[in-house]
């Protein structure tokens, strides 16, 4: 398989983490569930950091969860351990209640994998979707559109 | 979303996994990158038990690796602490080195998730991938085979 | 280091757990962290199962936690992926809101680790210590006589 | 019990961790595993960025281990999502394989834990203690003396 070269476009939210022993199996490498606990990291730094809304809030103060309905993620080149790691947010699609990101994580220009994962927001409270409040909409579509070329 | 009834084809490998305290997080539904350490279980005890392949031999005496390649899973009914949830594994194809799995989460015959996950065996040595032995084939096939309607 | 021989007392409750690749670290052996993980499944289960108090409906239905407040452990043997390995529970003191147990885990007739932990029941709406509910203290009781030499 | 203040002393290595939804439980608080992966985190980046050996070095190229032997651990404050905890290291005491630290957990000038913990290096190979080699040991003895009052 060919290398896929990546570059995040201008502004996309980039995190680097490096990659620890506890990461990695006994292979050497990064076991694969480490990359999805990453990856939820990630977009909760992207939400406080980027979008100006604080996770931790929306969550214990809010009473909103935001559980995954979807996931697809390909692994192209494994991780091992003293390595850092660039993890970058693409927003892909926004719904009523549901967002669409893809989660490209690279290294020296090198794709080394990519996941495609759909949130979908909703009350801890009546366990049903909440329609994402207009400011987080506005803030994730404000994102969508600096960072798409 | 209406539920998806879900009966396990006759013969096919099925593992009950208690929800712990630990599974889950704030909102008290399993944290899901702990679904995909419950499916690496899973292939683990359906390579040893079902295809009398042990695992941990293939991988400390063997030097294989079975790291996945493409993942993607549907979450369709969290699960909760206390509750005891079914994982059944189906073959879906098998490749020259790689095997495609669907992994189908259920609980009183409804489905709550639903994984497809194709690993390719490599060697740790080389990090090549490596041809399926014959008879860790044949397991599969036969596996395949009875498990299909 | 000389081997440490035990035997678990008669009664004494004793969980089987297979040491899995997920466990394991680039090392080959147990990457630490989970022994305690592994302990507090142990816990939950020594509640349902032994005392008779279900540990999901305390924590959900009756909104109670269980921190731990002290952990000592002493790590004697590695485990490494394919082994099993049993881990007992032994109660050491039973306080107003506290409970000391002693987890050993042992393969073989040989102790492996040992650890000794402190939980304090709380409230988790008031987050401020409950002493034991007299049924389950008397459970506690009646456990740490029949495994008492 | 009185809130205990902690001020690490001069040139003490210290690390900020914030707390994510992942490391939560369904009490809302850290599930106390998580602190001890934090803690081998932090040793690890002590080796590399205050010790200048490389801990992934020492392990893949080196082929070395440093498992612990004793661990310790008293947990005073609980934390949650959203904040951001000082994770500092202290040496304790350096033997011909072993070394003790002590790891406090703090936040605002008060301690929320401190785990004492012992690991002793060895060889991957032989999986034998192997000495401190003296420059490693140099670097631990130059920094017990720097941040000892």
């Amino acid at each position: 398989m060919p290398e896929e070269r990546f570059t995040p476009p201008a502004g996309a939210f980039t995190r680097s983490v490096p990659i620890r022993f506890s990461h990695c199996d006994p292979a050497g490498i990064v076991y694969f569930p480490h990359y999805f606990d990453m990856f939820n990291g990630l977009i909760e730094d992207w939400y406080t950091a980027e979008l100006k809304h604080d996770y931790a809030e929306l969550i214990m103060g809010g009473r909103f969860g935001f559980p995954f309905v979807h996931i697809e993620c390909d692994f192209k080149i494994p991780s091992r351990i003293g390595e850092v790691i660039d993890l970058t947010l693409l927003v892909e699609r926004i719904g009523r209640s549901s967002l669409g990101v893809a989660i490209v994580c690279h290294r020296d220009g090198i794709e080394r994998l990519r996941a495609r994962m759909v949130t979908a927001m909703m009350s801890l409270e009546t366990r049903k979707p909440e329609p994402l409040p207009p400011p987080l909409r506005a803030a994730m579509e404000a994102y969508q559109r600096r960072t798409t070329g």
